[in-house]
């Protein structure tokens, strides 16, 4: 759920201010005092810190390919007080890691931006213990709906699907977390979506979630969606100004996040497989 | 979430038959032993079961202005061994019943076949006593989406709410339940979403939700739509089989229903309103 550039993952990092937001996606993520846990792209840390914060007795292993995220994941988590995280500057298809050397792998709104999420979810495989965990967060843009209702807004958040998509990713992956984990060879998965309902009767999600996640996510593609002729600017600018409306009010703003948790089987040639 | 006519409520018996639906739906609504209990249009009784059975100690009065369908109800309700429901023959615009005559009120799948639900909400109001609850469940067509995605799949939903547009209802009401209940004098709404997720860990559901309750509704609305002349047979047949793509081992599938709860105020001049 990030834009690409500088501002990257500044959308992660107002997500990440909104508590109930947080509690929603990782309250029930908890690995035991002792284990070993990677985390994957961890970029500017915005979940590291809840990662580290809710298994304290945990090592956590994080890392990212970005230097300047990099820095700022570990400023932030410095900041947390939290000293259970380990950084590490690489890249997930040259880890220094030798193979089922983690209990546990964490992977947080990376898999979006692969083109071969399936690969990735294999390389990963491969670092885990049998029998230990994949726990993988991802959002879904096709799970964004609100009130007032409005074509033009949904047209503007197309813009980012479809640059998302020209750039290899894909803006609407949550849905698929449960084909991709068997697909990649794991074994009992359980995916549970989580859903981001708002409206006037929670103000801090109104401005946290839907202006200054969302739609500052949607609107922050506006140069490169002009640039690429996928829509005009008045049109897109009316759409903008209607993702905001459901911050009115009267307005109602919904939106899913999927979790989806499975397991490294036991033997190599394992694992769950289509018919 | 009906169709008109004879197969009238057929999807909520078959809904009403998904276990964890039904407990996704009804599990948190109880209301206290004594209370007197107003279901509005029951219809089949397919919801006035699980009410009844949640609420052992409540009495329920259940009414619908379709006989046949309140006879259904009347046989569903006996063959659960259920002894807490009355049943009436009534109208909503007419009904029998004193002000401040109920402690709750519950209404299933009803506001979206109405014109005026602001209207709807404020009849039943002035049946409750004031501190009395009212509870609202709609589903919204708006929520569903699935892997593999289908754009043919959205046409041939697009045929339902439309139809159900053209009939003077709203097939995706759900996500204004709180402005809804705000705007008819409620206080204190609180909304859930409910998420029915469905993959190929609960076949069950596979079936009864994807095949047997949303592309069954959806497909029944096939002669309507092709005599409205809103989509071609070819097309909407595509969207069928594509919406049941969904219930193949790498399918998934989502649809959100909503609950919301509000309360009557004290004063009759009372309740939000907005600026």
């Amino acid at each position: 759920m990030y834009i690409h550039g500088y501002g990257e993952r500044e959308s992660e990092r107002l997500l990440a201010q909104a508590a109930s937001v947080v509690r929603l996606l990782h309250g029930d993520t908890r690995f035991p005092p002792g284990s070993r846990v990677l985390e994957v792209g961890c970029g500017t840390g915005a979940q590291t810190v809840s990662l580290a914060h809710n298994s304290p007795g945990a090592h956590i292993v994080a890392f990212d390919r970005s230097i300047a995220s990099l820095a700022r994941a570990i400023e932030r988590v410095a900041a947390a007080g939290l000293a259970n995280v380990e950084f590490l500057h690489a890249d997930l298809l040259a880890l220094p890691f030798d193979a089922e050397s983690f209990d546990h792998v964490f992977v947080c709104f990376v898999l979006e931006h692969l083109s071969n999420p399936i690969a990735a979810l294999r390389l990963v495989k491969q670092l885990l213990k049998p029998g230990g965990t994949v726990t993988v967060f991802e959002g879904d843009h096709g799970s964004a709906y609100f009130h007032p209702d409005s074509e033009i807004a949904h047209r503007a958040i197309a813009c980012q699907v479809e640059l998302q998509r020209r750039a290899g990713g894909n803006a609407c992956i949550g849905r698929q977390l449960y084909p991709l984990l068997v697909t990649a060879g794991y074994d009992a998965p359980c995916v549970t979506p989580r859903v981001v309902y708002v409206d006037a009767t929670s103000p801090a999600l109104v401005d946290s979630f839907i202006r200054k996640t969302f739609t500052w996510m949607v609107a922050a593609v506006r140069e490169e969606a002009l640039a690429a002729r996928i829509i005009d600017a008045a049109t897109f600018d009316a759409g903008i100004r209607d993702l905001n409306r459901a911050a009115e009010p009267d307005g109602v703003f919904c939106y899913t996040f999927f979790k989806g948790v499975a397991v490294k089987p036991a033997q190599t040639s394992g694992g769950l497989q289509w018919p």
